[in-house]
This record gives structure tokens, sequence and C-alpha cells, in this order.
């Protein structure tokens, strides 16, 4: 039942991924992206962000905005392909947006790059669950 | 102006997934595809498909349900990675549906494999630009 070395650390880089975002600190966020322009982000409905500055400013715009956010993960695929992987998941998310109390189920599919031994977040696409 | 040849191969793949989908034929479908129960999908708002069957059967039923489909690929990003290739692009939708014809943007992320020096689709992901 154990999984080898790279796999578990792409499955906690991934979680990692959720607890900075569950925390609402743009700085915690900061620290498990990849600091370049070749980062992008699709958020729910939303069209492309390509590079650092836009990506960021999303989170921080979603963060202004949200005053409590919860992730349970589930169904995490992992696959790992030398210096890349790339993990498809469901979340499953309990908010707090403008006072109202919001349950949502999104289906994300997150890519890592490995960096002097890191993996680190290039890419982030989630989509509404209807 | 040229990409290296690899990119290219992909770039064409991609768009050869878009040729399948146009074609409404499910044999088509099937030929760009991994034929493998590794493959996954994420249709605009559904869930996670998991596996040949399941993927294969999402195709047919959006099939048989559209009369006619026309694809606009715009902003192609390609990353190589070994076998491993990925491309984000917005797709721009005409579509036939029940006797109405709908306009659409979606945002995806398509996963391609290399195998015996042909690319073929392991995942796709779509997402409703709101």
């Amino acid at each position: 039942m154990s999984e080898d070395p790279e796999t578990a650390a792409v499955r906690e880089a991934n979680l990692g991924f959720y607890r900075a975002f569950a925390s609402l600190e743009l700085a915690e966020m900061q620290q498990v992206w990849e600091r370049s322009d070749a980062v992008c982000c699709v958020h729910p409905g939303w069209p492309l962000l390509e590079g650092w500055d836009a990506v960021m400013q999303s989170w921080e715009a979603i963060f202004t905005n949200t005053a409590m956010m919860q992730f349970a993960i589930t169904g995490a695929r992992i696959t790992v392909a030398g210096d890349w992987a790339w993990v498809v998941c469901t979340e499953t998310i309990t908010s707090v947006v403008q006072g109202r109390v919001l349950e949502s189920k999104v289906q994300a599919t997150n890519i890592f790059r490995k960096h002097a031994g890191r993996w680190l977040m290039v890419y982030h696409h989630g989509s509404p669950i209807v």
C-alpha cells in the first residue's frame, strides 16, 4: 500500500496548495507556486490567467472576498513524468463569502514542476461540478 | 518562427482532437485517445469520468445530442516533457443542440502521451467560461 516517494511528494505538494488556499494568505500561496511567467491558472468559470502577476492578483481578489474556506480533497490521481507531475482531484469546498455559507464541488487539474527537489505548482485548473 | 518538431506534433494532435470532436463520430474520437483505463475526462460542468468505457460513453452521448459543432482554437500553450505533453487552449464553439444554435467558450487542458511516435490524448478537461 505504500506509494513511491516521488508520488508521495507530489501528493503532499498538492495538499500544500490546498492548505495555502485555505489559509487565505497571499504569502502562503506565493510559496507553493513556481515564481515565473510560465504559470497559468483557471478558476471555476474564469478565463485563463497567464503569468505570475495575473495569477497572484486573482488569489488576492479571492482571499479579500472570502472569510473562510475549507477543503476536502478526494480521488487524487497522480502521474509523475520526470520533473513534471499532474494531479486530478475533486475539491469539496465549504466557504463563507460575503456572509453566506456556500458548499460546492470543483473538479481540479493541478500541474507541478520539480525545482531543486521541491514540487512547485505551475498550473491550476478548477471547474465547477454542476 | 518555426517551432520544434515535437511541439508541432503535439499542436497537431491537439487540433486532431478537435477535428474528431467536430466530426461527431465516435470512431474518429476513439482514434485520438490512448486505449486504456488510465484515460480521464471532465466535460464542462461534469464530474470526472475515469477509464476508456466511461470516457467513450460520454462522447457517444454528446454526439447523439448534437447536430453540428465547430471549433476555433486560440491561445494554445504547449509544454512537452519527454513522452508527455500538456496543452492549455481556449475553445470558441458554435453548436446546434436540439435545434438551437449555441455559442460558447470553454477553457481546456489537454494532456497527451506519446506511443510509438504518436501523441494520444489521455486527459481532457473543459470548463465553461462564464
